[in-house]
């Protein structure tokens, strides 16, 4: 220990954690003796000193199955991101609820467990982003603040309308101007986003669809008995392509097609959202607008960590472009 | 905060780490003032008093997709479990590799940042069960000491060989006898095992094929060019239902069938493992033997809590039965 070579804890503290109150000669002494002798301190000793823990809170779900969502491999990229800063994910297993997870982020911060708090899926009157400001706790939401535009937090979202946007205008460069959309009911918050993406969209760039009415063409269901209804759907509105609000909507859209007598990726496209495995698997695989996760994950930690060593910087508040991805669900040419 | 009442910051500390040192007249006093105070202790310093930090290493991959694996449910899973006993985990983010894990827990531990470590996906010469045992780490392994049977740590493991050997005793009920097994080239491990389970249930259930070679039922690949060769394993070795190492393969196994003019489901059966959402989501839905990652995961906790607290027990080394899951892909009896 470095104590060994004559130095106190209290010195060696102070040179690793408030160099600026430790001479240079004592310095460099202690730094001699730290690395003549192995010594580590403890995580908790340090963080104590440095009233910092290393560590960001990051709630994960209680249900079993999530495969289908992205929020796995995104919470693996924001973990390896972090290690490049000697910051690592606490999870945080507490219920979807705003209120629980509010309790949960009270007592992580009341004992000084984490340095700070990741929140995803936000939603409309999303009472953690007020919690959290008000308790003054450094945090980032990985999705914006739906429905309070003038929120001064710092949030990472991707631009799913612009994604949307792309897939339209990739289908009616393939032929296509009957392009339905299939999703949930709207919610105000991400939801509505994208169905309102493909309508602007298609007000825009498909000329073809300025007489059509265009909720004809949408098609919402909160996932019960979706197979029936998306049959039903497909065979009334006709749609020749649909965009789906993600794969697995896309999926269910590719298997009710086939049912209806048609054949995905020769004369019925089918775009996805998320560029899931459900995506990459099916058969024909699907298209589908990637969400660039690496980037969200950089994002995150730029807009944490200046707040966890406690600047006054501006918020980070960055929408970030998607990239569709096309496969043979999609890659044809509509002969008319 | 407690002091106001006249309490020391030191006697609070023993009142809630060491209760033993304490008047239990003093005890009371202090409790009643937490109480009308609203004190909560910080962790780190709670911590520092207690030497334990609530926190356990888990280890995540820094693959960004990993969709297919169980072991973001199980991670799920052991998260919200450790939660009933005031644990959380720690997402360490680092290569597959022992040796770069291993200095992950050196430092760790070194650092006194975590209590335990979780390890998964042993293998054979598996470095990182001995250091931990070496240097006196709390830990368990989900997933058995491939080629050490004698080893004396705890583990969770599922027992494949069982689950194997269900789907062949069941594949045999429907009228099957050339029952095949596909899966990756033995590794003296995992992979191993599920296909030796195969070859003994073949020999002990299935009275046909004690005349028959064995090793021409059995396929196995690297993954590379899957598809092709595994069509050509159909069409050589004419199985009628196959039993593969994990769902991924009894995907592969079914759009192979189908390329060579089989009917999976009808005329052809498939048996997957792990019951993913690649079996669940396949059309038709696969068959798949099931791992029980909320038992394995309650397991793991058990085997955990008392190394951290100290006790001498005896290491818990358990085999869990898994359980098959029966779907379309194999339900129907063989016509001969």
């Amino acid at each position: 220990m470095a104590q060994a070579a004559g130095v106190s804890r209290q010195t060696v503290s102070n040179v690793l954690n408030a160099p600026e109150r430790v001479s240079k000669d004592l310095q460099e002494a202690v730094l001699k003796a730290i690395k003549e002798t192995g010594y580590r301190p403890s995580s908790m000793a340090r963080s104590l000193a440095l009233q910092r823990t290393g560590l960001v809170a990051f709630r994960v779900g209680d249900g079993m199955r999530n495969e289908a969502s992205l929020l796995d491999p995104f919470m693996r990229e924001v973990a390896r991101i972090g290690a490049h800063y000697d910051y690592r994910l606490v999870l945080d297993a507490v219920p979807s609820d705003d209120s629980a997870q509010i309790a949960s982020y009270q007592d992580l911060t009341a004992s000084r467990s984490v340095d700070a708090v990741i929140i995803v899926e936000t939603h409309l009157d999303d009472l953690r982003a007020r919690w959290l400001t008000d308790n003054n706790v450094p945090f980032v939401a990985f999705g914006r603040p739906w429905g309070e535009e003038s929120a001064k937090h710092s949030w990472v979202d991707v631009d799913s309308r612009l994604g949307i946007r792309q897939a339209v205008e990739y289908l009616h460069g393939k032929g296509h101007y009957r392009i339905g959309y299939i999703g949930s009911p709207v919610d105000g918050g991400r939801h509505e986003d994208r169905r309102g993406g493909w309508c602007e969209a298609m007000k825009e760039v498909v000329p073809e669809s300025v007489s059509e009415d265009l909720t004809c063409l949408s098609f919402e269901s909160r996932r019960r008995d979706l197979g029936a209804n998306i049959d039903a759907f497909l065979e009334s509105a006709s749609p020749t392509a649909v965009v789906c609000q993600d794969d697995q909507f896309a999926h269910e859209a590719m298997r009710s097609a086939t049912r209806v007598g048609l054949t995905p990726g020769e004369n019925f496209a089918v775009v996805g959202f998320d560029d899931s495995m459900v995506a990459r698997r099916a058969q024909p695989a699907i298209s589908s607008v990637a969400q660039p996760l690496t980037q969200a994950a950089t994002l995150v930690w730029k807009a944490l960590l200046p707040q966890i060593r406690g600047g006054q910087e501006k918020p980070l508040q960055t929408l970030i472009p998607p990239e569709l991805v096309i496969r043979e669900s999609s890659d044809f040419e509509l002969k008319r």
